[in-house]
C-alpha cells in the first residue's frame, strides 16, 4: 500500500514519514519537490543507521497524491485551504485529515471553521467520491520523530465511509503501540480535533512536554 | 473537610459519595431529604461490610450547600438552571461543576450554551464570589459506583483560582488513582466537557463500556 504525505516535510509530516516508511511505501510531498528528495534521503540514511529498510520517496504534493492509495494532509490548518486550491486528483481516494482548528489566545482553543470542523470544511473542499477520514489529530511532532520511543497513545477515527475507516484503522494499529478507535462519523470530528488544544493546556499548566491521550 | 454533593442521590452523586466518604465528611444533599437519609444508611452500611468507615449525612440540597467547604454540583445539564435557582448561600464557596452540555443525536455532540460552557454558564448564575472548578467530568456513573474497580483515570481540572484549583486537585488526587491535571482557566472548560460525548462516541462504537481517559 503507498500513502503519500501532502506537507510530508513539515514538522509533522517528516516524523509520520520515518515512522510509516518502514511499513508501507511512502510518498512523501511538498511544493518543492527537491525539499521532498533531501527529507527522504536523510531519513533513508537514518533509518539504515538504525537497522531499518525503508522505502521512502521524495515527490511534489500534487505527486503524492497521484500515486498514493491513502494520502495524509499533513499541513497547518492555516495552509488547508491554500495548499487544497493547488491540488487535484482526490477522486475515491482515502485522505486522512490530522488538522486541528486552534488557536493561542490566553490559553490554546479550538476555533472550527463555519462548517463545524476541519475535516467538515475539508469534505466541502474535495470531491463527493473522496473518502475522508479524521485521524492522527493528538500525536505531536516531537513524538512522530522519536524513534525510540514507543508511541502508547490511542487514535480516535472520525468517517462515514466504513471501509476506509477500516483501513485508516488499520494503518493506526501497525504504528508502534498507537491504538485505533472508532469515533463515530465525519461529522463528529469537532470532538477529536478539539482534543489537541487541550492537550496543549495541559502540557502547558503542568510543564510537560508532548502530551498524548489513551483511551480506556 | 466537608464536601457537599448537591443531587447526591442521582446517579453519579451516589457513587462520589461512596468513593469520597471514607476520605472526607461528604453531605449528601437531595431535593427530598428523606431520600438523602436513605442513601446515606444504604451506602454507610455497603462501606462498613467492606470493613470502612465512612461519614455519611443526608440533607437537603441547600443544606449541603450550606455545611460544605466544597460543593459538588452532580447533577445533569439540563436540570442545572432549575437546580440552582432554589439555592443560595453560594459566596466564598468551592464550587465543582462535572456538568456536560450535550445531547444525542446521531452521534453524541456538545451542545455548550451561548456563554460557551456549563462552567461559564455557572459563572452567570452564582454570585461573583462562588469559586467555581470544572472537574470530573469523565468518569461515568457506574465507575463510581464499582468500588473494587480502581479508578485509573486523568480528571482535567479548570478554574480561575488558583488555591480552589489546588485545593480540588488535591481532592481528585486523593480518591482511587484519579490524577488531577491543571487544564488551565475556568474559560476552557468547554473543552473538558466536550471530552463525554467523544468518550460516549467510543464507548458505542467500539462496543466498550464506560470508557475513561489519561493523559501521559
Amino acid at each position: 500500500m503507498k500513502i503519500g504525505i501532502v506537507g510530508g516535510t513539515g514538522d509533522i509530516g517528516e516524523g509520520m514519514a520515518m515512522r510509516l516508511s518502514p511499513l508501507f511505501d511512502v510518498i512523501v510531498g511538498s511544493r518543492e519537490k527537491d525539499k521532498a528528495e533531501a527529507t527522504c534521503e536523510l531519513g533513508t540514511e537514518t533509518l539504515r543507521k538504525r537497522g531499518q529498510k525503508c522505502s521512502l520517496t521524495g515527490v511534489s504534493n500534487q505527486q503524492a497524491v497521484d500515486d498514493a492509495d491513502i494520502v495524509i494532509l499533513a499541513i497547518p490548518y492555516k495552509h488547508l485551504i491554500g495548499t487544497l486550491d493547488t491540488l487535484d486528483g482526490f477522486d475515491g481516494k482515502i485522505v486522512i485529515t490530522p488538522v486541528n482548528p486552534m488557536e493561542k489566545r490566553d490559553f490554546f482553543t479550538y476555533i472550527p471553521p463555519p462548517e463545524g470542523s476541519a475535516a467538515l470544511l475539508l469534505k466541502s473542499l474535495l470531491p463527493p467520491t473522496a473518502r475522508i477520514c479524521t485521524a492522527f489529530n493528538t500525536i505531536a511532532a516531537n513524538r512522530w520523530k522519536l524513534l525510540d520511543v514507543d508511541l502508547h497513545y490511542s487514535v480516535p477515527v472520525c468517517g462515514d465511509d466504513a471501509a476506509a475507516k477500516q483501513q485508516v484503522m488499520g494503518v493506526v494499529n501497525h504504528i508502534s503501540k498507537l491504538q485505533a478507535f472508532d469515533a463515530g462519523p465525519l461529522a463528529a470530528s469537532h470532538l477529536v480535533e478539539c482534543l489537541t488544544p487541550l492537550l496543549l493546556n495541559i502540557a502547558r499548566y503542568n510543564k510537560m512536554k508532548d502530551v498524548g491521550i489513551q483511551f480506556h
